[in-house]
């Protein structure tokens, strides 16, 4: 991992700023304790077994978040695009070794504060703890959104969620990881895609 | 569903008084918001569609949450024993309607309180507030689990999983909400649980 000093995006401003509601002075205060990390395709953040120290946000890239079976088969949880945060959340906030990689799919610029810092941040500036409340909430749902897709939707409304969420992913994130994330063996979802776009140029 | 005042359990006076560490008069303002709501056996807590504005601490019995896909088939998502919270969390913090059913499987007494007046004690009582933010961290990490689970585990690590935190699941649950909690068709778990049964008999 290569350190550097923060150059945050216009969207990590906004989102502290507008979004939190932070005055300038406590983002820039905040910032002061980012720096930036530069991490290339296929190198990880975080990787299971490890305890995970930074919290890390995406500047420019994407990753991806997986577990392994004890069979050693991969399974990718998430991805992670810009704007989103990257990090082994129990093992961020319990100091415990975490159960997840986290894996740069393209070269990654991340925005990394360490939780300590951050934790200390979170007393003296009460906006930045109500929002890391929102944050915890807004990941819960959507992680109770996930457990749902993954038990009750179809192959196909699993995929087509994702494309709704995410319409550049296969321009992105290779077909396999795709697929695990989806639950849908490759071949299967090459023929997905495959028939949805025939239909896309059938109707253009 | 019937009101009356609210008679904890023992363990709901030690979960706020001993691992909260709540001060007496704290718990008792907090308790004296509470009521006692019993809920027969197949009555519903809590229905998708509806704005859930209470959540129930389980006294006594148990309960399952479940969504319907767009088949109409259910998908057990959890369970919901003595000592947990009962509610459609994402429901209950935002006012909108929620996404899942959580059905009494077992005569169930609840301690409820109302998501408005648990906030407005959260905003008082520090220690209520701190732990609330401990409770969902807890939650978010086992649903982190889960979502592995489901995707990596194999249908015996699943079962062996479930009956390691519930040994007593096979005598409070019915056969097919277990089966559809750990996605196993109904007549392989009745086979896997016989070969464990068998297993346990030849060794004692």
């Amino acid at each position: 991992m290569n350190f550097d000093p923060a150059v945050p995006s216009p969207r990590f401003r906004a989102l502290h700023i507008e979004e939190f509601g932070l005055a300038e002075e406590e983002y820039q205060h905040l910032l002061s304790f980012h720096h930036l990390v530069r991490i290339p395709k296929r190198s990880f953040f975080v990787k299971a077994g490890d305890v995970n120290t930074m919290q890390g946000y995406v500047n420019k890239g994407c990753a991806r978040s997986y577990t392994l079976d004890n069979k050693g088969k991969e399974h990718v949880l998430f991805f992670g695009f810009e704007d989103w945060w990257l990090g082994d959340i129990e093992s961020l906030e319990t100091g415990r070794p975490g159960k997840q990689y986290v894996q740069a799919i393209e070269d990654l610029e991340l925005l990394c504060i360490s939780a300590r810092d951050f934790n200390t941040l979170c007393d003296t500036i009460p906006t930045l703890r109500i929002n890391r409340g929102l944050k915890l909430r807004r990941m819960f749902y959507s992680m109770i959104d996930r457990l749902i897709e993954v038990k009750s939707c179809s192959p196909q409304e699993r995929l087509d969620k994702l494309l709704k969420m995410r319409p550049d992913i296969f321009g992105r994130v290779a077909m396999q990881d795709i697929a695990s994330y989806l639950d849908i063996e490759p071949p299967s979802l090459s023929r997905m895609r495959r028939r949805m776009l025939e239909a896309e140029r059938s109707t253009t």
